[in-house]
């Protein structure tokens, strides 16, 4: 019976062919069906969730039509958050009820502020958005886009600062004890920078998993559980001598960190989340996959930092 | 002192030039304004919204480019939620403060059940989304979706049936009794079925006054303010014998729907919503514009249906 704030990455919001509403909704009630066992469990949680493809698929409307204006990053985070948040709502809802669980789920709409003096600003590092042939993206420079080029083309950067404060943890505090199942922070949150006392909506995405262990400070959980589409962090992930991480402690975590074991980006992310609620009282921190999530939350699987 | 329900549609949320997120900002920052100074009164503040324009550049992105699948009618509507609840909350929030008021405010998404055997899903007439010429309506309508004709050409049409209940009521009603300021069921809510106690989305669009009506009923509120273009509503209207109306009695606004005064799917709604609320054991609903908001709420101007 803990709180536990629980971020789904990866395949748990994954939408394998464009948007395709049917396959979201089978893999929206995947996901919800994994949760719903840990809230049958008597645990109040907090689910904060990825909006990668989601986002990817408005930016590349908006890219490829002409018709109507883009909206720009907070705009677009503020409508993922709506759209897999009554997804994920609606489904867990329903899961809970085929249980007899009476609880009600509710989804915040969820700003978070960041450092607007943060050099990632400065220097734009996380590719979204359509891919661009050289011609175009040269076009696409010259207007002052920041773009970055991979093994598939052009694409544009934007910035992702690190996630400093959540406006709205007071009430999703209030709503947990009370009793409710909060979805929130939904793709890090709506980046805001704060001038003069007052918010205002920037360029930028904020990672998923730093929020979600910001999240789970701000609301007093004892767990932070994060899933994503492997078992366990590793050592020499994808080489011979992988060795799969089990119980490791703060300064465990810090060193192979800076060893660069892990991915930027993608299993990095989730270490520094681990590490920064555990150092800030949290005590303990769970990386494992959807599946797996309610074993791991047991102690049963999972790299559990402690 | 009062607890009141807020409906602003018309120009508080119309986009004149497709989207331009800056016109847009202007705006919502226009509409917060107006809402700002009611809190300022000391009233507690659900606010509800409309989402056409926003909804309508949805769709048109989705119709015009095949990049992606078109995502349902509701799944657009929670979009929309997180999108416009996102800039009214941050620009009230930042009135608010400006004025040294310290208020939460908070975007609840917001499902609102329908009746599937309303008559209006086998005979839509809402029309929504992008005009076609008549040979692509040709084809669509060979394709089964449903089209009707108008001066400027075919549009798609869907159901629009009647709000039954707002799945989130307690959750609503609970927090503005807590002191937030709750922006809810924009776009009339996003609608769904109950089928086996089970909740499923639907391919509709419900009308955000009678949904305002519905929510001021289910949260106790004494005052149901909805905000438009015109200052009153009017027999005649637009005719040389135009008469604007002041306070009305229900038996009167009744005859008035009846004589078919009001135009549907414009002022008639907000007349039908203003008698449910009354006649549910509501004090005083009042139509008026968004800029007479404060003066119509003192009773200086407006139609106030008592």
């Amino acid at each position: 019976m803990s709180r536990i704030v629980i971020a789904v990455g990866g395949n748990a919001i994954l939408n394998p062919s464009r948007g395709n509403p049917l396959e979201q909704q089978r893999i929206i009630d995947n996901t919800a069906s994994e949760i719903a066992q840990i809230i049958r469990e008597g645990h109040d949680v907090v689910l904060t969730h990825g909006n990668g493809p989601q986002v990817g698929n408005l930016l590349a409307m908006q890219e490829e039509c002409g018709l109507v204006h883009a909206q720009p990053l907070d705009v677009l985070g503020a409508q993922t958050q709506g759209m897999i948040g009554y997804l994920l709502q609606q489904s867990l809802d329903n899961r809970l009820k085929e249980s007899g669980i009476n609880r009600q789920v509710v989804t915040i709409l969820t700003q978070v502020i960041v450092d607007e003096f943060c050099s990632s600003f400065k220097t734009p590092t996380k590719p979204i958005g359509l891919y661009y042939d050289e011609e175009k993206a040269q076009k696409m420079m010259r207007q002052g886009i920041k773009m970055i080029k991979d093994k598939k083309g052009f694409r544009k950067v934007v910035a992702s600062p690190a996630p400093v404060k959540i406006v709205e943890e007071n009430i999703i505090k209030k709503l947990v004890r009370e009793g409710a199942i909060v979805i929130a922070a939904g793709g890090g949150g709506v980046p805001v920078i704060e001038k003069e006392e007052k918010l205002l909506g920037v360029e930028a995405v904020i990672d998923k998993d730093l929020t979600a262990g910001m999240m789970a400070s701000a609301v007093g959980a004892e767990v932070l559980l994060i899933l994503t589409d492997v078992e366990h962090a590793s050592l020499n992930y994808g080489k011979e001598n992988q060795v799969n991480l089990g119980e490791i402690s703060v300064t465990e975590a810090e060193r192979y960190v800076k060893e660069g074991h892990f991915g930027k980006g993608s299993m990095e992310p989730k270490i520094l989340a681990a590490l920064r609620f555990i150092r800030s009282g949290g005590k303990m921190a769970i990386i494992s996959s959807l599946d797996k999530a309610l074993p791991a939350l047991c102690g049963g699987t999972g790299t559990r930092v402690v």
